[in-house]
């Protein structure tokens, strides 16, 4: 079905791989290759991603140090694999506010350590649509290299995270901005 | 000596006060009281400085829930004075990497809980002058009213926080684009 | 009016100070002071206690680390008061099924650092009664001198923290239970 | 090898599987299977173990709710396993003065919404052998119904987790007192 859609779109397709042995079902189909948060640390899947020739998205734990993430990291790396992305929605921690707290700091922590890009999920680390643009413009001013934002034609009637989706008119305005923000720190989106 | 720094530079006084038994000693003298993270629950304090005419600068307790800094921020409301702002450098977690996390998510919940200014301190945050543009960046960008970020002649004979401060040429190229991102989203630096 | 309890009672009375300017009204009339969590960092206030003649209870803060727990005992310690009790119910983290964590091995790490007595509160630390008996169990197994635990004739129709608070019953078979444990460690209760 | 030391001593066999493909290999050679804490949220693992016929040990993720834990166990126990062991060895928080917190109040809160055992491993928590014992007896004084005591006959000499080993002498002692807590609180060791 995914194949199909890319076909029909020719959207790219990343899919989130939960054990090394669905690798060489999935690895010629689609086009990144997503580790999640709960596997940061599964090594065996680590190993096997580091051998394939697609880009892999890590995903940070929530409770993962920067030093976890980037030994993790290592693994992949270790295959040959350099192609890696961080990506991140947030920490867990006391507060209850929100779901999660967007660490921005570790993007410039990152960025000193490797060369990797870093792709930040301000929508799940909120987990409210109206603190989705403050989150968003916040990460690409700390300097990362993508976001992730849920957005819905009309998010009342999202089957999943209603909550956090912006509408098309508010994710026109957040992308006018962070384009800005964008340029004044020397990027393009 | 405050004061003859005063008079002699225009610069405006901010002090902070650890005990409610200083206030009269200082409220006429000083053109702004800080409350420190760690009085952020002194009630005794908070009362105190909710009864006088002065602005008050209310830092979060390093693992201080929002819940309770809005409701510190209460207690000094109560006594008339509602010339608060809201301050801080960051809360306490399990990561080591870092002094502190800037959780700029509170930005936007406090924007919608109040429409009191926030100040956002990425020096003491970070705790590294190589972090600090690309904190005071997603500070400002996500919202935050103000910053406190610390700037030596020569980091290197600073005698105190000398690792955080940064040179009087870092300083100039981060407010250029700190300027670029206030204009972004409809604000002036 | 607690001077006319102890008088009638004979029980000897704790009070907690929140400033340095009460220690002179209370100092004479009190058998122990107490600081709070929120005050473990009130500097001066540690200094003024410091220089007394009665014994400290010095809390932890919520999110105290031990060596910041430590430093503030060498506040009071350095001012010649050495007749410091050190205290907690807990410490702040993720979980929320219950008010505090428990942190026992504090205990054992206190005891290595200091000579000094700790009391632990396992009716704060947890929130409900149901949970008191182990916690106070496992606090004096860890080590702790002394615990804090709440009762009532009747704890439905307790003024405060009424979940917490233990009936004459079960409290009588908690201290039987701690008269147990303590004597196989070689204490007596 | 493992199977050779079991003919050898008569000792039951605990494996770590990390994957729900390594299930066939090992479900008949090993006593006990176990899901360590990074892959408490592995439900494809999850659900392969719910299937066996074996007890599975399930640890706690370093930083997982007793709900999200909770939840694990369901996914075991929904297909038909219910020989579910929780194992913990404590949470990840900002204390530095030790490796975790050992959390006992999970020990009640498990105790009042399941009636399956639960396993401790103060070695790991506190990471250095004089905090064992005081460890390993608030285990047992808060109800745990089991421990793992690392224990070596010449610590310095151990090729792993030296530092946290205990002496057979030590190791003795401290049956000595958890037998003696067990009877207090009704129990046998």
């Amino acid at each position: 079905m995914l194949c199909h859609a890319r076909e029909q779109t020719g959207l790219p397709i990343v899919t989130e791989l939960m054990s090394p042995y669905d690798i060489d079902t999935f690895v010629d189909k689609v086009d990144c290759i997503q580790v999640g948060a709960r596997n940061m640390q599964n090594f065996d899947l680590l190993k096997e991603v580091g051998r394939i020739n697609k880009p892999v998205i890590l995903k940070r734990g929530l409770s993962a140090t920067i030093s976890e993430w980037l030994m993790a990291a290592e693994y992949i790396a270790a295959g040959g694999n350099h192609n890696i992305i961080f990506f991140f929605f947030g920490i867990r921690t006391f507060e209850t506010a929100y779901r999660n707290v967007m660490d921005v700091t570790c993007v410039p922590v990152l960025k000193r350590e490797t060369h990797l890009p870093v792709i930040i999920d301000p929508s799940h680390a909120g987990g409210k649509a109206w603190m989705v643009p403050a989150l968003a413009r916040a990460a690409i001013a700390a300097g990362a290299d993508g976001l992730l934002v849920e957005m819905h034609p009309n998010p009342c009637e999202a089957w999943c995270d209603a909550d956090q989706a912006l509408n098309p008119q508010e994710f026109k305005d957040l992308i006018g901005s962070l384009r800005g923000i964008a340029e004044v720190i020397g990027r393009t989106l």
